[in-house]
C-alpha cells in the first residue's frame, strides 16, 4: 500500500467510485497505523481513533489544508478536541503528506519525538494542542471569530468526542458561537456512545442533540458515521450552509462504533485507553488481512536514536503594533489603574485597529466591560470587542486561540475569574504558546466590601506555576500605561494586575511623576523609588503608596533612610536590586496585597537562599481569607496598615543594631 | 411596621387573604431594608434583590426552616446562588426571625460584622457561602444527594440569577441532578432579563427553558414573579411533584423586573450593582410611602463599635468514623499508591457504610473510577458512590456541600482535573469550611506518555494558596494507607496526591516496611528514613525511592552518610527536622516530581530565611512543560535522574569542604 492523497471538491454532487476506492485504501492504512503505533508504544487510545477515522479522512480530503499552505491565512482550520485520539489524527495527516507514516508509527509517544501522546502542535499540521477535554470547541470559536473579523471566509472545523460533551465549557462556547453568528464553524462529534468509564448512558446520560439545539445550533445527524456517502452528504450540507439557521454554526453528530474495523474491538470501551496486546494485534491484523510487521517495527523502534524526530520548533511571530506615546498623569491626579488601562487600550485601538486585516488589538470581557474599563475601547473598535458573558472558561481559551491569529488579545475580568476560575485554561494557553494579555482588576483586599469570594489574593501564587508567564503589577496609573503599551508590543502571555481603588500617582523627589515620559518599563527591572541604607522595603501595587508614606514619615520623624523598591515586574523578578539591598541595608521587608505565603515574599526568599544570604527578612501580606469591609480596615486586620508597616521597619532596624 | 412571620402550608389550595396581607407587609419591610442597607453601606446590589424578594419571602414561608430547627437533619435547605443579592436574602431572613432587621441594616457590609457583602454563612440561616456565580446549583445538588442517600425527604431549593445561567458548570449540575433522580431539588430563577453589563439579550443571548429541558428537567414558567398567587401555584406544583417527569428535578422560571417596587429603578441594570444615592433614596421612599430615616441610620452606623455584630462562629462537627487497622504491604510487594488508596477506601466502606444514616464514606469520581481505583469501593457501597462524568467543576462543589452533611467525601480524579481545572471550586469549598478529601492520582511526570496536558506539576504550588488546606504526598503504598485512614478520621479539607506508576515499598535498615504497623502518620511530621550528617536530601512521593538508591550507593561507594527525609506532610511542613538538618549537615537538597519553583523547595526556602539560616541549598524538580515519554527519560531530561541526584549530592558535599 502507498500513501494516496485524495482531494474532494465539496461542490461535487456525489463521491466518485475512484474517490471511494481511495478513501477505503486510506482507511485501511490508517487503521494499520493506529494499531501499530499504539501497540508499539504499549499505550494510547485506539478505540476512539478508529471511530473517528472515517470523518477525519473525509474532512482532510475536503478542507483547504495541505503541507504547502499551512501558514496561509486563508487555509481551513481543523482542531481535534478529543486529543487522546492522536493516533487517528496523526495517521490521517500522514495520508495527506504532512509527514511520513512510518516515521510517525515508529516514534509515537517516544521520548524526544514530536509524535506526542495527545494531539500537539509539535506535529506538522496540528493547529492546537489538546488533551484536557472540552477545550477544543472554545479554541475553534476563537479561530472562527478571527476569520470573521478579518473577513477571511475560511472554515473552522472542530472534531470532538461524545463523552467530552459533558464539560460545561462546551455550553459556553456554543452560546458565544451563536451570538457572533459564526456560520463558518462546524463541529463534528464522534458519537460512539462510550467513554473511558463505560457506556455514556451509564456514566452520565446526555442529550447532545437537544443541548446543541437549545443553544441555537443547526444539527445534522449522520446515521452511519463509517459510511463515506452519508458523511459526505452531511459535511456538504454543513459546508455549503444548507441549514435552517443560516447565520448560525452547525454540529454534525456522526453515529459511530468504538473500535470500528476490528470485530472484537467493536463497542469495547476497554479499548478507549489501551493498546492491543501482541496476541490481539495479531488477531486484528489477520482479520483486516494486513501484513503484520510488529516484531520488525519493535526492533526498528529500539534502534532509533533519541533525537531522531524532534518536535517542530515554532518561532513566535513578529508583532507589528504601534504603541504610540505614553499618557502621563500629573502628580496630583487621583484616578485608578483600571481607568489608566482603559485609556491606554483605547489609544492602542485608535492607533492600530483601522485595518483589522493587519495586526490589531482585540478586547474580551466577561460581563464586566464597565468595571474593567473597556467601554472606550469598545466605542472605538466595536468589531474587535468580544463580550462573552459570564463564561470565563470559554473566554480564556477563546482569547488564546484568537491571539494566535495576528491579534494582540486583551482578556479582562476580575482577578478571581481571570486567574482562580480559569487557571487550567491559562495553563493550556501557555502550553499552546499563545499571546494573551490577561489584565485583571479587583485584585486583593482592595476589593473591600465584596468580600472573600471576590478578593483574589493568589494571582502571583497561581500564575507563577505556569512556566513562561510574566506577571506585572503596576504601582500607579502611569506605570499602568507603560506596562500596557509594553505588553501590546510583544508576543507572549502576560498578566497585568491591579486593584479596584483609586491609586495616587507616585512622584519622585521633585514631585514629578516617577513613571513619567522618560520612564521605560523593562521586564525584570525594579524601580528604586527612594534611596537609603537603613532598611529596604519592597512593595507592589497599591502597597507602594503606603510604604512611601511610612518611609517619608520615618525620615522626618526619626531621620531614617529607607530604600523603597517597587517590584512591578514580579515575574521576572529583579534579582540584582534585591541582592544589592540585602547586602547594603539592615534587612528586607516585603509588603503586598496578596497571600503572604505565595507572593513576592516567596520569590524574595528563593533568591536569598540561592545566593546564600542570611539577613533579617519580614513579609507582610494577607494571612488568610478576609471578610467584607473597607480596604483600610482590612489591611489593618492583616497587620498591613500604615502603623503596622512602620512598626515593622523600626523593629527590624533596632533589632539589627 | 413590625416583623410578622407568616408560615404557609404547601398543601392548602390557595393563599388566604390574611396570608396575602402579611406577605405584602413583609415585602414592603424587605424593600425598605434592601434600600436602606445598601445606601448606608454605599454599595451593594439592590436591583436583583428587589426582583428576587417575592419568591424568597414566599419560599421561606413554605419551607420547613426556622431559627429553631437550623441544625435539624430534616430541615429544608435553601441556597442562594446569586450571592450578590445578600440584601434580598438577609432582609427575608430577618422577616422570619433569624435575626433583627435593624441590626442587619446597620451592620451590612461593615468591617467586623457578620452581614457580609455576598451571601455568607456568618449570617444565621445561611447554608452556603456564595458570590462567584454558577456555583450554588452544584452545592444544592450535593445537599439533595445527601438527602436521597440518607432518605431524609427534605427539599433543597436553590435560587439563582438569570445571567449566571451562562456559566457552563450549571449544565454539568443539571445532568447530575437528572442522572440521580433528585426529584426533591427545586431551582428558582430570577428571570429579570438584565445582568451587570446590560440586557441579557445583548450581553449573551440564552435560551434558559430549552437548556433545562434538554437536560431532562421539568420546567415551570411563572408569568409574573411578583404575583403571590402565581408564585404559590408554581411552587406548589414543584413541591408536590405535579410535573411530567416525576423522578426528575424541577426549575421554576419566575419572570421578574429588576428593581421592582420603585418606578425609576425598574429594568435599570445600572442598579444591579450600585446603591441609591441620597437623592434617589429619598425619591424611592416617597414613592413607597415609607418613613425615611436614612440620616438617623447613618448616625447610628457611625457610632457602632467595630465588633458589635461579629460573625457567627461555627464549630466543626466531630467525625464518627471507624478507620480500622492499616494494611501493611511487605517490603517485596510491588504495587502503586493508587491501588493502596483503593484498598484503604474499600476497607473504610466496609467498616462504616452499613448504616448510611450515620457518618459514612462517600466517593465521587469523574469518569475515571478505574484509574483512581474506586472500583472496590463502588462494589461494596454502590449507593455512596457518585459517578459524575467528565464534569469536574460541578463535582468539586458537589463534593464540598455533600461533605457538610455528615459524610467523609473522597473526591478522586487525575491531578490536572482535581487541582488545576477546579482550583477556584476548591478555594470556594475551603471558604465554606467543607470536609473534602481530594485524592488525586496521575501527578507529575510519573504520567509519562500522556504528555504535558496530563502532567500535573503544580499540585503544591496551587493548593498552598488556599489557607487551611493540608497537602500530603505518600511515599509508598504503606504510607498511602496510613494517610487515607488519617484523613478519613478528621473533619476538614485535605489533598492526598500520588503518581501513576508502581512505587516500591520503602524499607528500614532491617528490610522491613518503614511505614508498617507501628508507624503513625502525624501531620507536620517528616520521616527520617536514613540518618547521616554529610548532607540532607528531602524528597516526596516517587522521588524518595530514587533518593534512597542514591544514598545507599554513596554509602557503599564513597562512605558518605546522607540524611534522607521524606516530607510526606507537605502542608503543614516539618520545620524542626529541616532546621536540624540545615544545622547538622553540609547542606540541603530537595527532590520533587513538581515544578521546581513552587513545590517543597519554596517551602524550604521560606523556613530557612525565616530562621536566618544560610547553607548550601539545591532544589531539583521539573523546570518547564515536559513532553511525552517514559517517566525515567523525563526525569533525566529535567536533571532529576539517579545520576543527576548523585552528582548534585557529591558536588554539594565537596564544595562545602
Amino acid at each position: 500500500m502507498s500513501n494516496t492523497v485524495v482531494k474532494i471538491d465539496i461542490k461535487q454532487q456525489n463521491l466518485t467510485d475512484k474517490q471511494l476506492e481511495a478513501l477505503d485504501l486510506m482507511w485501511k492504512e490508517s487503521v494499520r497505523d493506529i494499531l501499530n503505533c499504539t501497540s508499539l508504544a504499549g499505550c494510547g487510545h485506539p478505540g476512539g481513533s478508529m471511530s473517528s477515522i472515517n470523518f477525519l479522512l473525509l474532512l482532510y480530503s475536503i478542507a483547504n489544508i495541505s503541507p504547502q499552505n499551512m501558514t496561509s491565512p486563508q487555509r481551513d482550520r481543523v482542531i481535534v478536541s478529543h486529543g487522546h485520539i492522536s493516533p487517528g489524527l496523526y495517521s490521517t495527516l500522514a495520508r495527506f503528506g504532512f509527514f511520513n507514516s512510518d516515521e510517525m508509527v515508529l516514534n509515537y509517544r517516544k521520548f524526544g519525538s514530536r509524535y506526542a501522546g495527545h494531539v500537539e502542535s509539535t506535529v506538522p499540521g496540528v493547529e492546537w494542542n489538546t488533551g484536557n477535554l472540552g477545550q477544543g470547541i472554545s479554541a475553534a470559536v476563537g479561530i472562527a471569530m478571527a476569520g470573521k473579523i478579518k473577513s477571511l471566509n475560511y472554515k473552522t472545523v472542530v472534531c470532538m468526542g461524545d463523552g467530552e460533551q459533558q464539560k460545561g465549557q462546551i455550553s459556553e462556547a456554543r452560546r458565544v458561537a451563536s451570538k457572533f453568528n459564526l456560520k463558518d464553524l462546524i463541529c463534528i462529534i464522534d458519537y460512539n456512545r462510550y467513554q473511558i468509564g463505560g457506556a455514556i448512558s451509564d456514566v452520565m446520560p446526555q442529550n447532545i442533540i437537544d443541548n446543541y439545539k437549545s443553544d441555537g445550533w443547526n444539527v445534522i445527524v449522520i446515521e452511519n458515521g463509517h459510511d463515506w456517502k452519508q458523511l459526505f452528504t452531511g459535511l456538504k450540507k454543513a459546508w455549503n450552509n444548507e441549514v435552517d439557521f443560516k447565520s448560525h454554526p452547525t454540529v454534525i453528530i456522526a453515529n459511530t462504533i468504538m473500535g470500528y474495523g476490528v470485530s472484537f474491538m467493536r463497542n469495547g470501551y476497554d479499548y478507549h485507553g489501551r493498546a492491543l496486546t501482541v496476541e490481539e494485534h495479531k488477531k486484528a491484523f489477520e482479520e483486516l488481512k494486513l501484513e503484520n510487521t510488529l516484531n520488525d517495527l519493535k526492533a526498528q523502534r529500539k534502534k532509533l536514536p533519541k533525537d531522531s524526530c524532534a518536535p517542530v520548533k515554532t518561532v513566535s511571530p513578529t508583532v507589528k503594533v504601534n504603541i504610540g506615546e505614553p499618557i502621563t498623569y500629573a502628580a496630583d491626579v487621583m484616578t485608578d489603574n483600571r481607568s489608566a488601562y482603559g485609556a491606554a487600550l483605547a489609544d492602542l485601538a485608535k492607533l492600530n485597529n483601522k485595518d483589522v486585516s493587519k495586526w490589531s488589538i482585540c478586547g474580551i470581557s466577561c460581563d464586566l466591560e464597565g468595571s474593567v474599563k473597556m467601554n472606550a475601547f469598545r466605542k472605538i473598535s466595536p468589531e474587535n470587542f468580544i463580550e462573552c458573558g459570564i463564561q470565563e472558561h470559554h473566554s480564556a481559551v477563546m482569547s488564546g486561540s484568537l491571539s494566535k491569529e495576528g491579534m494582540q488579545v486583551f482578556f479582562s475580568t476580575f482577578g478571581t475569574f481571570g486567574v482562580d476560575e480559569v487557571f487550567n485554561q491559562q495553563r493550556l494557553n501557555a502550553f499552546n504558546k499563545t499571546n494573551v494579555k490577561t489584565v485583571c482588576t479587583h485584585l486583593g483586599l482592595s476589593v473591600g466590601e465584596d468580600g472573600p469570594t471576590h478578593q483574589c489574593i493568589d494571582y502571583i501564587g497561581l500564575i507563577r506555576n505556569i512556566p513562561g508567564y510574566s506577571i506585572f503589577i503596576p504601582a500607579d496609573p502611569n506605570q499602568t500605561d507603560h506596562m500596557i503599551r509594553y505588553v501590546a508590543s510583544v508576543y507572549g502571555n502576560f498578566f497585568v494586575g491591579m486593584g479596584r481603588a483609586k491609586t495616587p500617582v507616585i512622584a519622585n523627589e521633585n514631585c514629578e511623576p516617577f513613571f513619567g515620559k522618560s520612564y521605560k518599563f523593562t521586564p525584570g527591572k525594579s524601580d528604586i523609588i527612594m534611596q537609603g541604607n537603613d532598611a529596604c522595603v519592597i512593595a507592589i501595587g497599591p502597597m507602594l503608596d503606603y510604604v512611601l508614606k511610612v518611609a517619608r514619615a520615618l525620615k522626618n520623624e526619626k531621620g531614617l533612610n529607607i530604600r523603597v523598591i517597587n517590584a512591578g515586574s514580579v515575574v521576572p523578578f529583579d534579582r540584582d536590586s534585591l541582592i544589592a539591598a540585602a547586602k547594603e541595608t539592615k534587612g528586607i521587608i516585603s509588603v503586598e496585597d496578596h497571600y503572604v505565603k505565595t507572593g513576592i515574599g516567596s520569590i524574595i526568599d528563593q533568591i536569598l537562599v540561592e545566593n546564600k544570604i542570611a539577613v533579617p527578612v519580614i513579609h507582610l501580606g494577607v494571612k488568610s481569607f478576609v471578610e467584607s469591609g473597607d480596604p483600610e480596615d482590612l489591611y489593618i486586620s492583616q497587620g498591613m496598615g500604615l502603623e503596622d508597616i512602620k512598626k515593622c521597619v523600626v523593629d527590624l532596624i533596632s533589632s539589627s543594631k
